[in-house]
């Protein structure tokens, strides 16, 4: 896609900012780090912020995926579960995940989705917890899925769910509380939680402490044994790369493991799969987090994705990533028609994720104001169209995810351009139809 | 893998017999039905007799694949989940799934392992019964997974489990049972139970009939409507050839939907899963058996791999099927050193499936008999090793799958030939060792 840079039908910003701030993005570019990670993924010149809902393509991925297709299934078949590594998958690629989130081996299994995992971790946290727990606390920001599964999970345990903003947890949590399932990163917002106070807090009271890291690993450094978290689980599509639907992973503390209990026990995760007894027996370790025959072709993209990881340090993408959403939050300010968006996500950089979320507000004569209608939808339709993908979440937020390993600062300048444009031609079509 | 026929190393079967059943096998495969399907499918000159545990790969697949992931997910991205249907995928491959398990539309959804299926299904069965049941009754030969989970639902429930052989589930049901569940197709024996008499009795008794079509559905006529079944599962890897560990699905039959209660209420089963609200709605029909977000890759290529299907009747394929095992049966007797195996399988049509089970005893003198070896297992390697790939299940059984979509009787022929040669060289080896 060619930019154009046409004159704007409304006021728009000035020259020299618009060419200071596209000097520095180049700048920003040459100076790394991360300068080569870039092209170990399949991108084009659409500027792709949506990598917090599905990363792209690795580079890694096509060639293997044909392999496991024309080898491994159509001549090795059958024989794959064993001499291809199949039947391990689950704990192998856990192992490649665990120094992402923090954690010592053995506490890792990939399979299942997000919301799956989430029922095992809010079951067996409750059956670990002591006898006299009445109640979940989870997060009243969550993504709906955890709060949907924690209700049911909570049903049928026979306990009730109060829903709880994240920065309340310390106060509210009571040792009738059996866990409390909290989002690292709220999906909507961006705002990143404190997992070691939240975690600490939990603790202090007896509760367990279960985190969803979808929005957070592989964006950011995420520290699940220093923090002493009991279970997590997140998804591998966003920042893990893994492909669309790609099998989510369970954590389960090395110490909690002989205590876990998943609801889901299937066969993958007995002792001794292949005895076929009719009495189950589970396995030791995480293994219990396994449930049936896991989705090799789901899973095999994800292990091949994660190679984009070799020589990468967290630390460095967390240093990028913040840049990179602080540099995009100026340009919006430089671009962006005044009162039009304003930032939900956190400017101090240890509550922000890797996302920047803009409310976006009508303008004062468009159509769309006064109909009532959904500013912020059109204006993310309209974005596409030009060549920049973020996504919309209700009511009003255009949400523009940041992936450090591909992401430039020339596509966050070119974005903040064209969400100014954008504005200011919605306002134009606005005023001229009013 | 060329064939030798040498000399055996001990009295092996008349050479007028192997001749005629040898031409027998070149006189059915010439005459049909089925007989160009088997060009759909990627095979090379083993035998492949473990279609029942993972079907062989179709042509159709490896292309579709590739486009998957360089097109929709690598231009695409995020685009595909409305531009490449990827969000309606389970309803969609459901649908083409329903004709081949005898449902009518709008009954079947895909997503999720067959062990996850189970527990909806399971737990959706015990909430539709009555409030006085007490107790679910499971097939006491199933498949190991679907007693595990049965036994984790229903004691979250609060309900007993029983075991009863599917032979006595109409002597067994009371008014106390709130459903019972049956495999259509032993994993181990491949006997075939009776859907249309053991759901009416079900029924008669009040109670729900739940079945497991993993080793049916694709292989003999499923009539789920015309039975009145209220809820199945199945996997798809097998003779519906998805690919290892592809999604399996979940019926619910219509007039259940409304009162059916996913266990597992995640985002995509909500009636507006976009609108993120914090509150739970279920969808109506039975995307209600949606979860969480659907594993694109091995669901696409359980799509692809539907189109074997094109024009094929599945009255073709249970005759083929029966013609198959039969022939099989048949070079057994012929091949096979007297006593040292047995068909477990029955040899009446109306409850055999598509498998032959061998149970196999030692030889008389084997070092292995005189040791108490794992024979059966020893016995399978061994065939793998030559060319004839089934498989063993404890404690003394091979397995035998037979896809009348590729399977040929010269398979069936060669299969036994080749069976006869490992019994008598290992009888042979035991008696030199002795």
């Amino acid at each position: 896609m060619s930019e154009s840079r046409e004159t704007p039908k409304s006021p728009g910003p000035a020259a020299a900012g618009a060419r200071k701030a596209a000097i520095r993005a180049a700048e920003l570019d040459a100076a790394g780090p991360l300068t080569t990670t870039r092209e170990r993924f399949v991108l084009d010149d659409t500027v792709y912020l949506d990598g917090n809902s599905l990363g792209a393509l690795p580079r890694s991925v096509p060639d293997r995926i044909a392999e496991v297709i024309r080898h491994e299934w159509g001549e090795l078949r059958i024989r794959s579960w064993t001499e291809a590594g199949w039947w391990t998958a689950p704990e192998r690629i856990g192992e490649k995940i665990a120094p992402l989130v923090g954690a010592a081996p053995g506490q890792v299994v990939v399979g299942d989705s997000t919301s799956i995992n989430v029922f095992k971790a809010v079951t067996g946290g409750i059956r670990m917890a002591g006898k006299g727990c009445t109640e979940i606390l989870v997060d009243a920001t969550t993504f709906p899925t955890d709060g949907y599964i924690a209700r049911s999970a909570a049903r049928m345990a026979g306990l009730a769910v109060r829903p709880v903003e994240p920065a309340r947890i310390a106060d509210e949590v009571t040792e009738r509380t059996a866990l409390a399932l909290v989002n690292h990163v709220d999906y909507r917002t961006g705002e990143l939680n404190d997992m070691a106070s939240i975690t600490a807090a939990l603790h202090s009271a007896g509760t367990l402490a279960v985190w969803d890291l979808c929005h957070s690993a592989g964006a950011l450094p995420v520290a699940l044994d220093a923090c002493g978290v009991d279970l997590a689980v997140g998804c591998t599509y966003k920042y893990l790369n893994g492909g669309p639907g790609s099998p989510a992973y369970l954590y389960v503390r090395k110490s909690l493991q002989e205590r876990f209990e998943s609801p889901l026990p299937g066969w993958n995760s007995h002792v001794d799969p292949f005895g076929m007894e009719p009495g189950y027996t589970p396995a030791d370790g995480v293994l219990r987090g396994r449930v049936g025959t896991p989705d090799i072709l789901s899973m095999l993209a994800l292990e091949a994705a994660l190679e984009v990881w070799e020589g990468v340090a967290i630390e460095d993408v967390r240093a990028k990533s913040l840049a990179l959403t602080d540099f995009f939050l100026e340009c919006v300010s430089e671009y962006a028609p005044p009162g039009r968006v304003r930032s939900v996500t956190p400017y101090e950089h240890r509550r922000r994720g890797s996302q920047v979320s803009l409310a976006c507000s009508p303008g004062g004569s468009s159509v769309a104001a006064q109909g009532g209608a959904p500013v912020a939808g059109e204006v993310m339709a309209e974005l596409i169209r030009r060549g920049v993908v973020g996504d919309f979440r209700p009511p009003d937020v255009l949400r523009f995810g940041f992936t450090p390993l591909y992401t430039t600062f020339a596509d966050a300048e070119r974005a903040a351009w064209v969400l100014g444009e954008v504005l200011r031609d919605q306002a134009a079509a606005g005023g001229d139809a009013g």
